[in-house]
């Protein structure tokens, strides 16, 4: 089967492999399906992004955890794993980040996205290079202010996504409704989805494709620590928060470390000794290294009720799968 | 048009006035479309109820604002105004609570739905009278023991509802899929909801009908002091925040009030100093009596974008229409 549309639906065996859906974001990268695999720190090197892409989403590799000559080597890994489009998230306050914009450039990547910081200051410089971007915002004023300087896309990143996040704590219930509004430019949801259902809510809200975190933390091509995967495997309603506000906030796993940080809080400790206990590395030695108690175990909310390691094509399927299952299921109403 | 369905949809004039749907919610309470009314302190008297229920959905009386007597006469109030069902919220912990589920079983209130406590204290009771039972819940394990005690269905409350809420912090997204998957009873989502996608959105994660409070406050049926209204109308991006976790966790209004919770926070302020900052009658001296630096200001973070003052009937209206214009338009992908 070459495509689905038009409310017809055919549940035959592997179609949903094949299947194509478009929207303005599967034209602008050029993929098939609108489902795009954020791009962690720790967790999603070139084995999950081209896994990602050659089932016809978009891979994205998490440059955050990378240095620069990692990056380089995960994005010739990358390209030659996959011929299907791909990108790479940069964090803008990385900081060798001109490093990784002038590698990105150098070596052709076609999609960059940016997040945690000012969208204005690389945008033009990477749209020069005929590269697509994409920033990530939690709220309505960085929505605009990238519409303003020329991205191409939004990421709207709700109050239940793993990771750093906002401070408004705006949930994507919320969020994608209230930019819809205001926004012209298309509008890629995140957070607290990772099936079918959770994306066809998404596309409700007025989304034109969802961005997926947690849920391809736990497959074979995540190179997140096995601990880790089974952390989140085990995860269950109540085990994230988002904490650290007065740092940068960040949403993550309740393990010892949570405990500790908690406890600074219950004593009324400043941003000087939260930033001594966070440290440095933590993100690596949880997340990649598979220390459970002294690590940063960044993951969404989603974690309560994902619990199966399926891999990233699996993934793919079963989210578009499930996606027109949910609208057909509702047009008997 | 007596009813819409099959996924066939004629926009034609006044059709979603007259519109039904079907869903185990709607077959509970004997009502054509499944959109509640929260059942609101200070905002949702006998004027308020009586009007979504007879706009077709179920209206309900916000009883932990109310003396016994005060309930009384609303709910006769109600009864003259709508020959369809209403209903009334308990929020467990009100002090004079034993009062208020006599004179609902007196007076044949045919719906109750029961907030903030233990499912298993009047469940039992309350359906022995005939009366269906709804207890509203933020986390698995009420939904589990309200599922056990025998409700009729459970109100999944979203992080970004307004007004009282979970330690959790499980966003709507979030809590409705993690729900469905365990629990059998029909699902009312809440938290986020107030227009006809939003609505879609919860139908795709399994709702099968929503609970709109903040949508609701800004009508003129609605019992909320004009300030209030106002400045919900007001509100913009992250003008809310779930605060006060010492005590219960409430969702407000970023007010005067507000501020001084905050301070208190810096300064390490214990339980006992928060609970005299709170006071009594907060809530009744913002919400009612429109001191807007003195009051305590509930409402959810759909207040972001909610800013036009509407019949309660034409939001009801509205949100059929919203809901069948959202599906429609995500068959053609």
């Amino acid at each position: 089967m070459g495509s689905i549309g038009g409310g017809i639906l055919d549940l035959t065996n592997d179609s949903f492999y094949y299947c194509t859906m478009q929207t303005r974001i599967t034209e602008l990268f050029g993929i098939d399906k609108p489902i795009i695999q954020a791009g962690m720190i720790w967790c999603s090197g070139w084995e999950l992004a081209s896994a990602v892409s050659n089932a016809g989403g978009l891979g994205l590799l998490g440059s955050g955890s990378m240095y620069p000559e990692v990056l380089i080597d995960q994005i010739k890994k990358c390209k030659e794993a996959t011929q299907k489009p791909f990108g790479v998230n940069v964090p803008l306050l990385y900081p060798d980040i001109d490093k990784h914009i002038a590698n990105i450039i150098d070596l052709g990547v076609p999609i960059v996205f940016t997040s945690a910081g000012n969208p204005a200051k690389y945008t033009a410089r990477l749209k020069e290079a005929g590269i697509k971007v994409v920033h990530v915002v939690s709220n309505l004023n960085f929505a605009q202010k990238s519409q303003d300087v020329g991205v191409d896309a939004i990421v709207a990143e709700g109050f239940e996504a793993g990771g750093h996040n906002g401070r408004e704590e705006t949930t994507t219930m919320c969020l994608i409704p209230m930019l819809k509004d205001k926004i012209d430019i298309p509008i890629i949801a995140a957070g607290g989805i990772g099936t079918g259902s959770t994306m066809a809510a998404a596309f409700c809200l007025g989304a034109e494709a969802v961005q997926v975190g947690s849920r391809f933390v736990i497959t074979p091509e995540s190179s997140a620590h096995e601990n880790f995967k089974q952390e989140v495997v085990n995860a269950k309603d109540g085990a994230t928060e988002l904490t650290l506000k007065e740092l940068t906030p960040v949403r993550l796993l309740k393990n010892a470390f949570y405990e500790q940080i908690k406890q600074a809080y219950d004593e009324d400790a400043g941003v000087s000794s939260l930033q001594e206990i966070l440290g440095r590395g933590r993100a690596k030695k949880g997340m990649f290294e598979g220390n459970m108690d002294e690590g940063e175990l960044e993951i969404g909310q989603i974690s309560a009720y994902i619990n199966q390691l399926k891999p990233a094509a699996t993934i793919v399927e079963e989210m578009m799968e499930g996606f027109y299952k949910t609208l057909k299921a509702l047009q008997t109403l």
